[in-house]
């Protein structure tokens, strides 16, 4: 977790952040932020709505797992080369906790780039009166693939582009 | 996949179906619905909605993976005795292609029905013009919790609620 | 699991064999035999040992993930070109059951062959009396790399080579 | 990773080195010491042998995830309360690079103890000449049992005793 990377892309922040702000999903759907980024790691972060909850007043372990996807992903094409987007290929995610509180935050990093695929891990916390609880952690494996081509995803098991 | 359990509960049609219908995150967020409930198997469904995407105009990869995560957690409720909840343990999602089309499906059943714990399995389509193309196949674990006592739950991992 | 594949390689199972054979380690130190391979699907057994168990008296759960393991890589091996090899770069195993028996048994599958990566999933069965019980079920991912060019895989996460 | 645990059973320590040394699979068909045990963490480590590699020369990646599936499973062992056995209910394993090297090191650590259940991460090393590389990272849930009471895991998915 400690180690550090260097980007192959010196504009990674400005990549990452405008494909990140590009996405209805985390930008509109979820209210998602990008509240950091740095070589090989990220945080994402959003405001708990009513509407993410499930029945029992606890936010729904897979809006979690979209939150963590994304922070692991973007973790990943940080360290990718210019013209690439990233495509999930798997992830896995362990419950930690219930999820209480008024944010989330989710934390992603690198565990092993390599030519096309990056191994990652995430832990995602709920906030609650300005206290973090982990709620989850993931590991997941991360693919890169030319921009706007997704045309080459398709030739791929992945495609689940954070 | 084709073994015929025998459930705890008579009435757990409509058990499963008032639990999935309280979600906000499953009935408001996503507007998904249960469309189809048996002993051990499920299947719900959504319309995809222009917020569902990524930057690239596929759905976004950690939606797929809720929607699994709660095909999967109705079908193990679907053989809990009467007076409990689901909770999920852990899921992993493969991606198999990106995810094009009108509607999604995701389809969950059990691999073994446990005391407290239920393996589980499960397989998301997205629906293009009418026809099906695999994108997604989970595996996870859940837990049965008592009905509303979540309190429980936060003794243990897990509580990524379905 | 019901999909018809075509090998890209006529020549797979003698390709498949021979390194499966070549393994020191599922060959000598588990004894375990390729018991049948055709497109996309493979089967593999063992018999099990004294020392194949733990201090309970059923077989070690990490015995039975490498089997599964196998059985998923060679799978997805009976569907990559000529001049291949492969390597896992994942994998998850979720036990149905504690193993008692006198022989193992692993079937894998591809669930979605692609480019380089290859989708894949198993389940393994104890053997007693004849009477087979499911003791485990695993999704993976394989990727397809240069014949003894493990060099390549090197630039990549994964290496844990079936 | 930096948590410190209080252990229920201040005799952990036996415990677990008596539960490991009489697991024939690790203690006589792997070699496998543990050479550290802690509240909840252990690290376990064995001398690669020629029948542990592949058809490349590396280490099958099977056993790689059964060492890193015990570290972690007696990782949370050392939390749980006399009288208690501990079962795999699932483990997952990431590659991260070709295992080459004199001796495999793998750490185990629990994420979450909880009543019964209790998420664990791990990761594997290959060292040569004296030099560490990591080669695996595993998240995985273990579950506690009364002790000499393996039909109690029997009713429920699990029972890949570590």
């Amino acid at each position: 977790m400690s180690e550090a990377f260097t980007p192959r892309d010196p504009d990674f922040e400005n990549r990452a952040r405008n494909s990140f702000g590009n996405q209805p999903a985390m930008a509109r759907l979820f209210g998602a932020r990008m509240t950091r980024i740095t070589p090989g790691r990220t945080e994402v972060a959003l405001a708990v709505q009513p509407d993410f909850l499930q029945q029992q007043g606890v936010v729904h372990g897979g809006l979690i797992g979209a939150l963590l996807d994304s922070a692991a992903g973007y973790a990943a094409l940080s360290l990718m080369p210019a013209g690439t987007e990233v495509v999930t290929v798997e992830y896995k995610i362990n419950f930690l906790a219930p999820a209480f509180g008024e944010h989330l935050v989710a934390r992603g990093w690198v565990l092993r780039p390599g030519r096309t695929l990056y191994a990652c891990a995430g832990e995602a916390f709920a906030v609650r009166n300005g206290e973090e609880t982990p709620v989850a952690y993931l590991t997941a494996t991360m693919m890169a693939v030319p921009d706007r081509k997704l045309a080459q995803a398709q030739e791929q098991p992945g495609g689940g582009t954070t």
